[in-house]
């Protein structure tokens, strides 16, 4: 079996295409607390009273399109965090680099794919649902093998 | 001190005890996911229009069933997510193995027992309390000692 | 380039700031757990039935004070978590010494700085949003850095 020195190197080519998708996903995380903050100007939606920019406004938690991007934020805590974790312990068990490359593209463009239809452009589903499940496909999948690699 | 080779490796006892429970965990995380959807059909209660199935149908969002389970998963990000990070960084100050590993094993099943108590089968407090408190000292114990292997 | 042995040592320096500033917002985040308790029993505040520590209290969602400590916690899993995964991965790519601590320090400081003035002692703005982009504009650094590590 490889060392974690080759393994968590960028010449290792699963690791690199890791750190890639980390990356873009990382970006993609926090653009939504940007498009939340578009949403919150645009309908004079804010949380905070220290937030109020005109002493008319009042504090407002109701509207559907602040709350349709925090959903979609809240959504990618829930299923992307979990996968930083879960795929740098899958580089770690020196996968077959044709399959890990793949399973991370499939995370990285789903959970792209989900913002878009759920918070950009409402698409009907079951555009979104697809998007969800080939993302925790993935994850589970790369969880099951890390799972049984530490097992025995 | 062992060096990242040795200790980053499922040979190290450590690692792949952390290895097995950040994979448990994640599965746990993920299935929160499908409990909520389960309650959303028992219950009809859906937060996007999108989602709807029927046109008799409105959006929703204040189901105790529903909200519960949400209130579960959240405090799983608000808990599980760090110890992912922790525990990686203290499986690099090459603790001793006997503690580490118990301190993992506490933190696993202390997590899936607040589950269990919390958005399954509702059991009287202070059962989620001290399934809570187990995992949040063993992570706070696990931080403090990364903490000062780093400061010195 | 130097090997992931060396980078993930407490001898690099870059490390040993990445593994300090990590514990001790790990130490934070879970701090704000015992935040929202406190708030909790403050103002009777409790979500769940089985919590209710007093036959004449309900189930309350709508306290302020403890909204407050819930949204400044939300932020951050939004922002500190994406930055457990991103710090981790730039320090692979080897960065300067000097620029890469000063990175972490400004995460860490302006995390904390954000806790202060959103759920401590609140403070008109634009100091919450000031302590919220340094951390972001940190974070969005190290993750295009390191896709642009990975990318070619």
């Amino acid at each position: 079996m490889a060392s974690p020195v080759e393994l968590l190197s960028l010449s290792n080519p699963v690791f690199k295409s890791f750190t890639f998708w980390v990356g873009v996903l990382v970006i993609k995380m926090l653009l939504m607390s940007l498009l939340t903050a578009v949403q919150r100007f645009k309908t004079k939606t804010f949380a905070n009273p220290e937030d109020l920019m005109s002493p008319k406004l009042k504090v407002k938690f109701d509207d559907p399109n602040v709350e349709r991007v925090r959903r979609a934020h809240r959504n990618d805590l829930e299923n992307i965090l979990p996968f930083f974790a879960i795929g740098l312990l899958y580089v770690l068990t020196n996968p077959a680099a044709f399959l890990a490359i793949n399973l991370f593209r499939a995370v990285g463009i789903s959970r792209i794919v989900h913002t878009l239809v759920y918070a950009v452009v409402v698409v009907p589903q079951p555009s979104r649902a697809l998007a969800f499940f080939v993302a925790l496909g993935a994850t589970v999948y790369m969880a099951l093998q890390v799972i049984l690699s530490a097992a025995f």
